[in-house]
């Protein structure tokens, strides 16, 4: 499996607190924990040629993650319309945190992607709302982060076809913070933790849940669909309107 | 309620067959069947002056009714993005027939919309399959229509919220005829049927069908949200990350 | 329209601090804010014959509420059967509470609708997920009760078809508080507060919500289905296997 | 994987056409192509003793698969009991044709699982309406069958998780031939086709969507579930109701 983590990549070079986090960069954090015999993990960030993302890379990743915060407005509207096109295609797509804000989400979502923000260092405890779901295997009940950012609904997303975790903060709000997509033949994860100035990418159990992800929205092979203009399949009846 | 019905009155004045069964177009036959005491009917249509679709009309809309086939590309990207906001604002709309390759329905829905299609004169039958659905009020079993344009799977939309209809086609195919939505505010109701060449908008039980429809995706009162920074509602504590 | 309040009626008349905050019972407290000129309700409790819900009173009801808790399995096998076939021709049925624990409840969801729980005095904040429902119209972004039971996940029931309402707990959990399902042509909605210790069912909030399920689980009128054997309604071929 | 699959077995004792098309029985048939060196497959029947579903069995069983037609009401409930148990913590479940009203498949739905049908030697083709689920890998766009029962919606079920396939029949109807639940920790798929008078599950196709259903629906390891009273894992303030 190719996997493609993409990352804004600004903070980390703006930011000494956040460098100290993530000396190689959020997308080098996860890079790093996803890397195993059967995953082939590169990395792609926005100042790049073509953000990284060329429709050579894009052809051959199976899975693409996306952390982007700050500069949602600088990734070319023509990038994410290949980014767009590969997902329907089958392409695996794992959206983190403010993430919620790229284009290539709202896009996908048709929604405003809005929500309640606040940073506070306070505690999140992401609730496990679909024990049996192969993304939360050997999570246990919850996973319970010392300090983040607070994300709170109302969440202006579609429904999701699964709701996976629940968070609850310490300021007294909760907010949606697993949910997948199908959107034509791709699957998507839209994972909330993952604030810059918090090591939450360093968290074995957010670790896990991303590694599970990964193998949960890789594409099925043998997808096959035809649109457009079609014979019938039985005969159609000669016949006078009544 | 204030509805909107908007057509791109194209094949009507292009196509003398069409005139004959549209002769005030097919919006001048919906806003005809609509419009009654508690509703307040109007339309627009392509060629008007922003497509008919000012922002104080759009202001004043309840429920917006949406056809369209040869033009989609004529639409302006700057009015569709004014109807995508109001639709997310709680404006209801429905998307009759070749309006799922509108720019508007494609960008709620975030896939390509594509499906098969065939002009054969073919019966079809829109089978309810949910039965106690608003929208299928007074309907029965199903719908049959004598003639019709044929819609096939695999129809490129995210699942449905709900899905009120399944149609058989003569010539073998089965299509999602009726589909719910929540985007946002706003409750969004794809209805198939509707080919120019057929007197489907004059049927009846279509008719009731879409009126049903307009009272179900109108906005309710009284919705309210909030987004951005937030203040804590509870105490935060201080900590030191352990 | 015809609502019936059952009620277990066990704590009122065991416990004096439940007696003291609902001197007429749980169903008199939740029978005198739904009555108004458009609702007749009646109130029917576990110690009547066949516990208030003969098949008269069930075949005049619209809609049912449900509140129970200490005495569940004295609810006898036959009401309940009966109950299950009313929802599922259509009456709409609200179940409060300690009613997830309820054999109609759990014969409804096949799953065995277990939680978490606490009486600790604590505070719970009921976030509005889906803030354009028409259940949820009037409440604003939350609901604040200083103190309730805590419920918490996991809660073993299916995927609700909509989600409402989630609750926030002062102890750390989360809990999934207002859930809509269709079953057969009959309309559930479950609602979390309403211990018997604590005067939820006084609070304006949870009244209007309770009000406006009331209207959104009423039966639709016109559903119709048929079952069984069925003559062919288009030709079928003579053939041979090939 | 340890698969069981459960056939009533009576049709082939008492219809030799039935015995001709499948003389091991339908379980026979349906382990005949399930087995293979990753999965262990074993048998039982409803005359065995205790339907060869002891405690035991079901304990040793990862995915159940179920047909039954006749003799419904012969299955003991105590042993539908225990196969609900094991459902709801884990074991996938495959429920076949008419095994729609078998005794475990209502119990887990909630519902009626009511349908319409007709014997009559007609053409079904089975849709792919989900065409990236792991359970239609391999299938292409549709499958064909020439001859088969009709199964007509309306088709009594809660709105499935996921849907699959839908069904055109020759003789005009229309029905969900694939569905998908979960309930508690356990995976259901309901697949319409199998009449004991067809040669159905000799068909490739059929046999391919069986087992790619046995891997969808196999338990998870790791999952984990806590239920009953809780600490609280925050600390509660004193207060005073306000």
């Amino acid at each position: 499996m190719r996997v493609l983590v993409w990352n804004e990549f600004r903070h980390e070079k703006s930011k000494p607190e956040v460098a100290e986090i993530y000396p190689d960069g959020i997308h080098g954090a996860i890079a790093d924990f996803l890397q195993s015999e059967q995953i082939e993990v590169r990395t792609a960030t926005l100042d790049e040629a073509e953000h990284g993302l060329t429709e050579e890379v894009l052809n051959q990743t199976d899975v693409l993650l996306w952390w982007g915060h700050v500069a949602h407005d600088e990734v070319r509207d023509e990038i994410v319309a290949k980014v767009h096109k590969r997902v329907l295609e089958g392409m695996g797509l794992i959206v983190l945190h403010s993430g919620h804000f790229s284009k290539i989400f709202k896009q996908l979502m048709g929604t405003t992607c809005d929500l309640k923000w606040r940073v506070a260092d306070e505690k999140e405890r992401l609730w496990v709302i679909d024990p049996s779901h192969p993304i939360v295997e050997g999570i246990g009940e919850y996973i319970e982060l010392e300090k983040e950012e607070m994300y709170g609904e109302h969440f202006d997303i579609p429904a999701p076809d699964q709701l996976l975790f629940v968070s609850w903060f310490e300021g007294g709000e909760v907010f949606r913070s697993g949910c997948t997509y199908q959107r034509g033949k791709g699957r998507i994860f839209y994972f909330r933790p993952g604030h810059e100035s918090y090591p939450t990418y360093h968290n074995s159990q957010i670790q896990r849940v991303i590694k599970n992800a990964v193998k949960w929205v890789k594409p099925e092979s043998g997808m096959m669909t035809n649109y457009g203009r079609s014979e019938p399949l039985e005969t159609i009846s000669d016949k006078e309107l009544k």
